[in-house]
């Protein structure tokens, strides 16, 4: 077996980022921290914290992380199948979650305030990307537009993020001035793009013309920022629904072209080997998701 | 000299993350983009765009991709120095610039707003950190906490984000029932942590009890998601004053021990080397800035 002790400490050292708060975190001293993680190097024969503000781990390192995160989970079913509060059997460790931004700036926290006795430690990447980090085995559960179960995994539909092309009526007035939103005038038009990996505007462009393109882009990595920017009236970006069904029906913002939603699916995948202790996770996520979410017909 | 309509093609793809969607800004056909790539490889001699969904730049890739960027703003210069609009001397290209999220989300868009003929590349890094992509000449601007310039760049000051730890009258009323956060409760108490390389909740600790620590966090990485998890009750932490100095008035939120707001200075440093073409942008951010943000005495 391994030293779990050992593991601890590094497993604090690079959540926290700091000895120092490692060694508060588990009542010891910075010097016990220090020497817990030597040992452990030395053990494993590598190099497991890179030393720095913050402290990050290595490869290796995040490895042992994930398998300690791993084992925390277990031993949630277990703790929840003993008589009494099991509090002697130490502290708690988060649930790791990879999600998308626009879902994690709209309804996500609901799924957090679900469960109280619960810490989360999300992670944000793109709907197409975030599987990615549950088939590395980094996080405990994803929120994905992939609607194949990954292996070891559970998928389930949670429902539609509904997106809308907006912009502000003094965007649309300049760049479309009569009104109609053409090929040629788009090629023109600012637009806002997330990151990288976000082919949102893209796909719309290929549902409502048949054709994608890359217009003058912004890029824009915040979901608050998008809608901002969309009322500045800096470009036209692909917005949910949720967060400016109100912009338009007040007149703020408008969509590009009526009646050209854009629907994404959005599936919750979690790790079957976590088990119960994860069942709870995602009971919240499905009932505060489907709750946000719009059904679909699928 | 470089062939420049090879390094377009290499940056068209890494910018748009497909060889189709380069063709398509640039007006040629998709294998005219790919042998242009790998042409410029040959020479090169190494690889310098990953083939995938998206396509992205080898560490090669990225040193040609910001050359590009360098010579592009240089052009700028010239371009505002000729007679006549220029427009037969190509496209302009994105200004890229690296900020903090909570700037993002709140008073940034603004400075965007200022420049409707400027196409602006935002990358979000932590202010403690947003300065490390000035130094790697991978932006030609930050908006960061460090007030030395960095080499070859202007540091000008911005003003104090203020900050204020907050956290819902229901979330006080559980985990400090008699009104007073004492340095214990404060331990059993869950904090909100943006990521690894945020620092300002410990700093606050520190600023108010001498000491940090590290309390139960959950780890989310979105301004706006930190806000929606204080109303919603999961947590305290380190909430913009621009964000939440209306749910304080209406009592939605209230600060953790009044009377000790936390203030990070910020400073914009651009590069002398882009000149004018960034100094258009430089005054853009500095005004819509300190409009937003307060003043310092320093």
């Amino acid at each position: 077996m391994f030293d779990y002790d050992l593991l601890e400490a590094l497993a604090s050292v690079v959540r926290t980022g700091s000895f120092d708060r490692a060694a508060k975190q588990l009542h010891v001293t910075p010097s016990a921290i220090s020497q817990r993680v030597k040992l452990l190097e030395e053990r494993v024969g590598t190099v497991l914290v890179v030393r720095g503000q913050p402290c990050e781990a290595t490869e290796a390192g995040l490895r042992l992380c994930q398998h300690l995160e791993q084992v925390a989970l277990m031993e949630g079913n277990v703790r929840d199948a003993l008589p009494g509060s099991a509090d002697g059997m130490g502290h708690a460790v988060p649930v790791r979650i990879a999600i998308n931004a626009d879902s994690l700036d709209t309804w996500f926290v609901n799924a957090i305030a679900e469960l109280p006795d619960v810490l989360f430690d999300v992670v944000v990447d793109d709907q197409d990307h975030s599987d990615e980090w549950l088939r590395r085995g980094e996080v405990a559960g994803a929120v994905t537009s992939r609607s194949q179960s990954i292996q070891g995994c559970d998928s389930k539909l949670i429902g539609n993020l509904r997106y809308q092309a907006t912009a502000s009526p003094v965007f649309i007035e300049k760049f479309f001035p009569d009104g109609q939103v053409t090929l040629d005038a788009l090629k023109q038009a600012p637009c806002m793009i997330f990151d990288r990996k976000d082919q949102l505007q893209y796909r719309w462009m290929k549902q409502v013309f048949g054709q994608d393109f890359s217009p003058p882009s912004h890029w824009l990595p915040s979901t608050n920022a998008f809608v901002k920017g969309a009322l500045a009236g800096i470009g036209w970006g692909m917005n949910p629904e949720l967060l400016v069904a109100d912009h338009i029906a007040s007149g703020r913002l408008a969509p590009l072209v009526p009646g050209t939603p854009f629907d994404v699916p959005l599936y919750w995948q979690a790790n079957r080997v976590a088990g119960a202790s994860i069942a709870k996770v995602s009971e919240a996520v499905l009932k505060a998701g489907r709750a946000a979410l719009r059904a679909t017909t699928e």
